[in-house]
């Protein structure tokens, strides 16, 4: 794995190795409805913005430490909650959630996944878990993940609320993926369309881990998350998963900062990032911590646990040299909106 | 048709099967003036327009229902009037208006059709149908197809106002349309190059069917449509068809909506609706209802009435999701311009 | 010529046929300094002005005429002054001028033609024609040139004012034109650098031509132009041929049509026009006439005299079938800005 | 060298040249960081930039002398400080530096030269010298750079702040240089991280040489620089080496102007300069000189100190006519930005 020099490198070796399986892996991995504008639109946008660098500041000791919910994390970076990872390498959710504790990166587990609850927090025992909740039909099925989760460590329930239904993915239907043998999805597929906000004060009933709503798209709605007390909230489009005809995450970004300024609610940004200063611009533009999916994935894909984890490392570094280059030598104050620019020229080739 | 998923597949698939046509049927179909641009901003200017979707709101049920002129309709989708379409598929007009009444669909009749009036009628007795008029130099032309269409229990009649002469259709001069043997156009392209204003009275005074004036695109004509009393107004730049520069139709809605918004006219979009998304982004801003021409004509190349209602079923389909995953359960005030975002950032692949 | 429909297909005609040259008439015809940038956006700038078409009015007679310096004019189309003519096609500038004068345009007779004022005077007695002036270091030229344009029949001199150095043209350098033998360019390329307000003024003292500035690009040097008593302006950038960083001829129009207003300047265009409705819009935004320069040439190249003849009639009919359309029957005060809108969809307003 | 006619000739060719070679010299030249966007858009932002011409001036005679920190230089265009010349040629640093003396540019040695300083000095007798200094760890290497320059006749120190730490440049990683035998680097690299507004004053203590302050990019840092008493300041993102997600250098030299524009301090700028409309446009938006890296590089590439020398001779030869073309004849008080326009159109061909 040394000849991977950035995300980009394990994406096209990611996408290489899976287009040439049988079980639909590759369009599990990609996952667009529509026209797939999202998921282009999510990476493209951090374009639009650029880092004003500060010079002659002393950049000899970065310091990338932050604190997440209350506790000191190593690194404002997270990996994302993604189902069925066994999909992509036999190391799945126990290899990335093991490689995330090596880089001091939160693990989200997903309900989907392919490995328990338990068997994933055995796996990972130093690292930072959360779980994703569907909120299922069966309340049953979401007591029991939830008293599971809470027993097993996990520190937090990461609610998705852009999933009501299934999106209309066209490459699930042309190819549909197919888990391999011996490696099952631990839940089935089978969310509520009918939760509403009361699920979030159901969830807060039945646990004492901190909750977390992903998918908040506006203003409005990152309002009333904090109205209702939610600890924090991840600005996502569900990785242009959902719906395809929404805003990049992270122009939606300054508007959900906004709306919850005057809250102790935290927000993280979750797509499009492939790269360090992708990592930066969200930050200055006021996310306490990104997440990264299918970057996360395309390790996995490549190289288990240890292509995780290197891809981890890579963006951590990237984030690194970002900082010493930009001025800022720590997350705190330090780093703020006056460290970007809007940026919205005209950019093609065929001038 | 089962691997049809999207009004996509169905262009490739038209596009294939009609440019092997040695009858100008593929040149019609596309049918554009000078370069073209009109019909690519339709489709491209939905983009610049994206969706805020809402979130923990219970879309267990979605309701696709509306009212169009008084009288309820399932979807707020209608088939617009395009002529010849036996050029496309045998089972012409008549299938495609059958199609329309499988789903719901408003059909309207074009005067260059290649069923009669009543034979479509008889076709599809459970269709919801509108006759579109060219008004005709012979006015003894226009008497007729008034009265026959009304007799016929065809609602309204649809007055195309952007088509007084023909357009420079270089396509039909390279290769001109040739209709199958015994199906022969109903009516001669024999339009009235003076017609002004008072055909809109004397329409008025010929009949009791609702009128409806299609290829409005100032919000200064929408006025002066308004107080000739018309019951509807359809934004339309004839599917780009016409005048080759001029604004994308779902551009120029929101100023044809602020013109009539004190008015009970109603106003609908015609041009460039691909998919399920576009439809709700046209209703967010104002519209009663959308119009699909060559969207509909690509389902009936590829499988004639069947091809049509797939069509139509997908792009159903689709506005399903698009509500239930912007948290918006019906079309009543439920949906408004609060939904949509402008998104005008650079575009382009080649970032 | 009947396959020849549109000026494109002139374009592509000339461009393959003058490719295969090997006397650099392809390199003469393009002329591009630098990179080309200005050709390219002269037409591309068209794009961004979209027309408001108005309906229902009687567009059953289109009236094209004009009055162009007090004398009527059935078209606003001229043709703009290029050099050696004869490169092109062996009808050269008598060739052209009797086209101009078989659709009613005016034509321009370089200084730099392959043909003599007289000879064009004599081959074209009915066409309009114009004298295009570049100034020459030897005063004596300009008096002799003056004088014989005068005697000649000619109406106004038209003086460049963009060409006082020759531009960078490469491609002139990667391969030099050569002309035919039998066919002599009448003056040297000789221009004075040293060319000031002052020559204006001298040439009304020698001449009772009228006297137009061609190449001005700024509001103040129109207001410049309007105070020394001019009798008409073209807006131009030398066809993309003199200084490449320039705005778009149709950009700058309307700064120079408002400088102008308060005078009775008439003030045309010259620069990328290569459909009908291009014209249609270069008057909207307050040109009096436009001029065509490569557009006559590919017509010149295809087809002699009567290539160039068709292309005029082309562009004749286009912007007769866009006036119908947008509801304008004549082009006196009938036609205004009101029908033209800015199109800038992906300028966002916050660039 | 006759067929190069343009530095885009020149670029061609050493692109060409220097893939062919083993030791990663076109890795080096390249240098990019990341993705290479700041470069691209170094050279794209230009065009955002259009020149408003004037005419009827006399433009018999150019001037392109200016002064440079108090002393005349005959034109506005130095050669900015790159390392490891001989990496692209044998001639080197000396090469350079002769052809930049025959063209009347000032030449900036690079700490990481290939050639001593008093051997580029010894070299290049009539150039006017100034010396690049990355800071180093070991204050004693920069105390005996600076004596060495000082006693050698450099003009100035140039020192360069945004590169404390070395850039995430793959194509390095991918595929290292390696100099050619005999021709070494005179001072490792080993730039301290710490390195801040402190050193500035230490330099000022240690020489009497100019002081110019290289890679600021924010109005912000501009004003300290004046406050600390700088000479000049050069507005670049190191050629896009850096930071790779920065504004292009001519985006950020109005606002650099801002901020100085009470004090003494000269502006220059680096980064993206191809043509001589680009220097035009640099000074006219107020510039006081230009520099050229990889430009010059690529002369040098092809035809070491000759190719050098022509590439000055072809921006030179540019200046002269964009100057001559939009009515400016010398560069004083004459030029201003009322010579240049924003141009932010959508121009791209998919519209």
């Amino acid at each position: 794995m040394e000849k991977f020099l950035c995300v980009q490198d394990f994406y096209e070796a990611a996408k290489s190795k899976l287009t040439k399986d049988s079980n639909g892996s590759w369009e599990y991995f990609e996952g667009i409805p529509d026209e797939g504008w999202a998921l282009d639109q999510n990476r493209k946008a951090f374009k639009r913005y650029v880092i004003r660098p500060r010079i002659l500041r002393d950049v000899s000791a970065i310091n990338l430490t932050t604190t997440i919910l209350g506790i000191p994390a190593s690194i404002p970076i997270g990996v994302a909650p993604t189902s069925k990872q066994a999909l992509f390498h036999p190391d799945g959710e126990c290899g990335v959630a093991r490689a995330a504790g090596r880089s001091g990166a939160i693990y989200v587990l997903s309900t989907l996944a392919t490995a328990s609850i338990e068997e994933v927090a055995a796996a990972a025992p130093k690292t930072r878990l959360w779980f994703q909740l569907y909120y299922q039909k069966d309340i049953e099925v979401n007591k029991d993940l939830l008293i599971r989760a809470e027993k097993s460590g996990y520190e937090a329930v990461v609610l998705t609320v852009d999933c009501q239904i299934p999106a209309n993915r066209l490459g699930f239907k042309r190819k549909p993926w197919k888990l391999p043998e011996m490696q099952e999805q631990q839940v089935p597929e089978d969310m509520d369309p009918s939760m509403d906000w009361n699920v979030v004060k159901w969830i807060r009933e039945q646990t004492k881990m901190k909750l977390i709503l992903k998918g908040i798209l506006t203003g409005e709605d990152a309002k009333l998350a904090v109205e209702h007390g939610v600890d924090a909230i991840i600005v996502s489009n569900h990785g242009g998963r959902q719906l395809d005809s929404v805003m990049p995450a992270i122009d939606v970004l300054p508007e959900v900062v906004a709306s919850t300024k005057s809250s102790n609610v935290e927000v993280y940004l979750d797509g499009g990032i492939t790269l360090g200063s992708d990592v930066f611009k969200a930050l200055a533009l006021g996310a306490k911590m990104v997440f990264i999916g299918r970057t996360a994935l395309a390790g996995l894909t490549v190289g288990g646990e240890q292509g995780a984890a290197k891809v981890l490392e890579i963006l951590t570094n990237e984030l690194d040299k970002t900082m010493a280059l930009a001025g800022v030598t720590d997350l705190g104050s330090n780093i703020s909106s006056k460290f970007i620019q809007n940026y919205k020229p005209f950019l093609s080739s065929d001038y």
